[in-house]
């Protein structure tokens, strides 16, 4: 496919700009509307082999887990999106229609968060799949980003859903042959169809004083680790393992509490509110969004990442992350 | 290198935050400061062995290369730049210096627009360097946006430099050994080290109505037939070719007028102007900017793009532009 008929083709894709875009797809660049309040700006990277494989799900679900976990980035500073710009590197030998997949996933994804995807880039070469976003948003009136330094001794530590999830899910993935094990099911779909938590943040920011905020891709403890050094201070954690994970878990003989806190790509938000969250709040949560909220721990004055035990004592996580390297 | 440290690294080369950056390097998105004028978004990809090669130029230019032609789409909008966010990819095999070197081009360029890295993502990979960056800028006061569909029958065409000299600069880094002939120089440097042309478009639009524009990475008959197709009109050109081109091309064995009309990475801009520009006007840019504003022909209600030939007659020419191709 040459260059300009797939851009023609994502512009018809994309229809006539619309609010708060001016100008979309075709130009030198995009033009959006001005916004008095505050933007927030993220850009992430998915490349094929390293953040996804394409024999473990379509084209267009590629394309619209590239967009929630940009999109993610947003939720996580309590913005509103505006605009999504999707770069694309494209390898010589991809067919068309995977590529023209790629976009429709990304711009479906977008739309379910009400967010134009207003431009972009795409290039030919020798080289892996790779889809590059920027997410343009902003901030609700009156609010200021929720950031990692955000973190106060005392303030309880929370998720929007069960963390290390995706983790079972990519060890599924990497490990058993199809079909998947109904039991392990929930825990593949989490990793290849993670959500952006916008409509739980705001649920979450109409009833408490939120602290910190991140999202999960590091996994709690790899994540949780940066909101303490950015926050000065410390954690203590005593994360109760959810029932679901103990069958999985024996299935793959992994140990369900190394799945909570190790690395995992769950996109839920993790964050922290001075105040104890009350039990009506839990449960009107839980109504809503058919999912639990995770009370994980609290911040501490005295630094360092804690683990309480099931006797009582104490032992010292060392936080990990996923790091690329290079040189 | 490990990804944080680099990031690190980068973070104390950037520096605080500064206007209208509020949130910088190290959450999960920036913060910049609300814009009431209409915003400009462009993203823009280059890939090494594509759009340029580490022994053509040190890693610090590569960056700085990178940063001026995504920059470049601004100017040819009429924004005025606010921040540039940066998403390197990165081959595993790459020095830790060289990545270090590429930020830093990429933030120096950023700086000569008084344009602040506000963010960005890093990720190894098997596969090539790839930098794909985006740039946020706003239009000034009471301005529209200078779009490929503003150009009307007899406005004049111009370009803020010669047109194609970049093509005589990648053509001799392709067959020329080093050293570069002296004669060559001055091509392989417009190759090389583009520059955004912000402060042109600023001095121009203060004194003319400006129609189109576009800046030129196609070359001057494949960007303006980006123009014409945009504002469903045509152009008759009349290009004189500047007389440091015969010497060059003699060396390469080029033909003058099709290095001007053909493909070239000039990231000149290209526009339209409804009234002839005074002989005065043509002085005080040269003055200025010590160069030529290149008068190049007139757009016409007839479409098609035609060139006038030395006796007089007219020949169609077909734009032709590089497209990527996959598939």
């Amino acid at each position: 496919m040459r260059e300009f008929d797939f851009i023609a083709a994502i512009r018809r894709m994309l229809g006539p700009p619309r609010r708060p875009v001016l100008v979309g797809v075709g130009d030198d660049a995009a033009v959006l509307a001005g916004s008095r309040r505050a933007e927030v700006v993220t850009t992430d990277t998915q490349i094929e082999g390293i953040h996804f494989r394409r024999e473990w799900q379509p084209a267009r679900s590629v394309g619209a887990r590239a967009a929630e976990i940009t999109l993610s980035d947003l939720a996580a500073m309590g913005a509103r999106p505006r605009a999504l710009f999707a770069a694309l590197h494209l390898p010589f030998s991809i067919r068309a229609r995977d590529a023209l997949a790629v976009m429709r996933g990304i711009a479906s994804a977008a739309e379910r968060h009400a967010c134009p995807v207003a431009g972009g880039n795409v290039a030919g070469y020798h080289g892996p799949l790779a889809l590059t976003l920027t997410a343009i948003g902003e901030l609700p009136a009156g609010r200021k980003a929720f950031l990692r330094s955000g973190a106060r001794p005392g303030d309880g530590i929370f998720v929007t859903g069960p963390p290390g999830l995706a983790r079972i899910g990519l060890e599924t993935l990497q490990r058993t042959r199809r079909p998947v094990p109904r039991a392990l099911r929930p825990a593949v779909r989490k990793y290849l169809e993670p959500r952006a938590r916008f409509e739980e943040i705001e649920f979450l920011a109409a009833s408490v004083r939120i602290g910190a905020v991140i999202d999960l891709s590091d996994g709690l403890a790899g994540d949780l680790g940066h909101v303490l050094e950015e926050s000065e201070v410390g954690a203590e954690l005593e994360p109760s393992v959810p029932s679901s994970y103990r069958e999985a878990c024996v299935l793959l003989g992994l140990d369900p509490m190394a799945c909570m806190l190790g690395p995992s790509d769950d996109y839920e938000l993790l964050f922290t509110a001075a105040k104890p969250l009350t039990e009506k709040l839990m449960q009107a949560f839980r109504r809503r969004f058919r999912r639990e909220l995770w009370r994980v721990g609290r911040i501490t004055k005295k630094r360092g990442l804690w683990l309480r035990l099931p006797g009582g004592g104490l032992r010292v996580i060392e936080p990990r992350s996923y790091e690329h390297r290079f040189g």
